[in-house]
């Protein structure tokens, strides 16, 4: 089989944890992403040409989360072949929709191709997970499993890695806002206790398992009954200006729930249906419109693709 | 509509906890169950004739778990209906399958019958947990819930009580061992810590959401790798002797996986087809025969069946 020797593709934006499933759910947007040209050279050598839109992000292989993930692939094979890589940022550094992931498992997709490689998709989410600790301190996969596979996903285990491709209905569509205000993932994380109580945890695996059920019965209400977190929203709201106001206001324009977008502070909502996922980007719109809080929104069906070829 | 004067139904044992759902997850058996005779009397009174095969259950109704769980639904019909009631019980009590709902959830079935009353299967539940609660202090849904609707049950949420039917794949076959000793559930609850770390309680709903998932996927592997409980099969398992090794002889011979039924001392494990779960029976039996204690031990399909007329 002939192998190929460059390749671009498409890494969708992610929304992580989903209210209930802190560290194991996520789900894959289909806008935005970032774009990725991965083209093989003769220099044994990773040579990032260009970042564009991040300008402040490394071009140093050992310090972007690109280099760090396609070298985790590598080293597994063995293989000391060289790529000539260039990224065009579609999800911003810093937003909560899975900037990282996208890059990460951007990368490690194309190699994948490139090489022949045939590693599955739960391999590729472990190299991506390189990037994930670079950027973040910590090996999370909720975003780069979804950004991988696609639709919804749950890590159902760390040690074993183990992912469960979860059904994705239809209709459902996610609105996003970006408050243009920095929140790092590592400081999201370390407001986080390290213990919780057994009530709340319980009340949590409850939602969790509500969650995968509306998913697999396509019942939008029980979705929305299941999208709450007693658990990390309560405390990570607090990082994020207007988030009481935004919440209550995509739910009061009919989204099923609404959350923090991984470690924020972008905040999704889940809606049924593109017009209604709409209505809700309105209304959360104009809360930070009101406070006078400079925004991004994105409205994107819930996208059962992954990394694509572009 | 005519009203019927008396029926008899059989009520199903159940397992609740499941391994990863401690108070949200639990299925209904084909056997044991409880056989429950209710006639209307002219007396405005529940008088309790008869409990057969454990005389040691009070039969005063207000003491008595089928007595309380009939009045709280008589208490919502504003009705003085009286009935006699007698019940056969082949869920012994204190086994850890569930004996209590079962004798709850058949006598508000049966009174929800013979009034043509058609209070949802919700509220059948959230009136027997009243007889959980006299049981074992904590009314707890999650063996009520899948002795009224059968198969898989989710308990969602408490407040407000939101119960998920789940997916029950027709394989899948259930060994119980009952060793004759005595854990009662509200000794197995004070055992239990009030707090959990939040690493253990995203390893327990990143299993939560795996069983789920596996439910609907009728994916036995996954369902198998999901029965795991990193916060409440530590401790409570202390409290039955041979635990560890009971567990690993039914994992030895095949079971997907083997967890505490309940709050003990009965230990449930679950198999793919009948034959399998019959191997599992033996292996777990050889264990309590070695060690010199007493047992029962029932094999019987998850039921998609909950309380039905005899």
């Amino acid at each position: 089989m002939n192998e190929l020797e460059e390749i671009t593709v498409f890494a969708p934006a992610t929304v992580a944890n989903v209210a209930c499933g802190f560290d194991v759910l996520g789900f894959a947007l289909s806008v935005p992403g970032d774009t990725i040209y991965v083209k093989k050279n003769d220099l044994n050598t990773l040579f990032i040409s260009k970042i564009n839109g991040a300008p402040d992000l490394s071009l140093a292989p050992e310090n972007n989360v690109v280099g760090v993930a396609i070298q985790a692939l590598l080293n597994e094979l063995n293989s000391k072949q060289g790529f000539d890589i260039e990224v065009t940022k579609g999800v911003k550094p810093g937003s909560g929709i899975g900037s990282s992931a996208a890059s990460s498992a951007g990368a490690v997709w194309a190699v994948n191709q490139l090489l022949n490689a045939n590693f599955s998709e739960t391999d590729l989410v472990r190299f991506a997970m390189e990037g994930e600790r670079l950027a973040s301190g910590a090996a999370h996969a909720d975003n780069v499993a979804p950004a991988i596979m696609g639709g919804f996903t749950l890590v159902r285990s760390y040690e074993p890695l183990d992912i469960v491709k979860l059904n994705t209905p239809q209709d459902l569509h996610c609105t996003i806002i970006h408050p243009q205000i920095e929140v790092k993932t590592s400081d999201a994380r370390s407001v986080l206790r390290t213990g919780i109580s057994l009530k709340k945890a319980i009340i949590q695996w409850g939602n969790v398992g509500g969650l995968v059920a509306g998913l697999f019965l396509e019942d939008y209400k029980l979705i929305g009954r299941s999208l709450q977190d007693v658990v990390i929203e309560p405390i990570r709201s607090e990082l994020i200006p207007g988030f009481d106001n935004v919440k209550r206001a995509a739910l009061n324009a009919g989204a099923l729930g609404c959350s923090i977008s991984g470690s924020g502070p972008s905040i999704f909502a889940l809606s049924k249906g593109v017009e209604q996922a709409e209505k809700v980007r309105i209304a959360m719109s104009q809360v930070y419109h009101q406070i006078g809080i400079e925004y991004l929104t994105y409205v994107s069906a819930v996208s059962k693709s992954g990394v694509s070829i572009l």
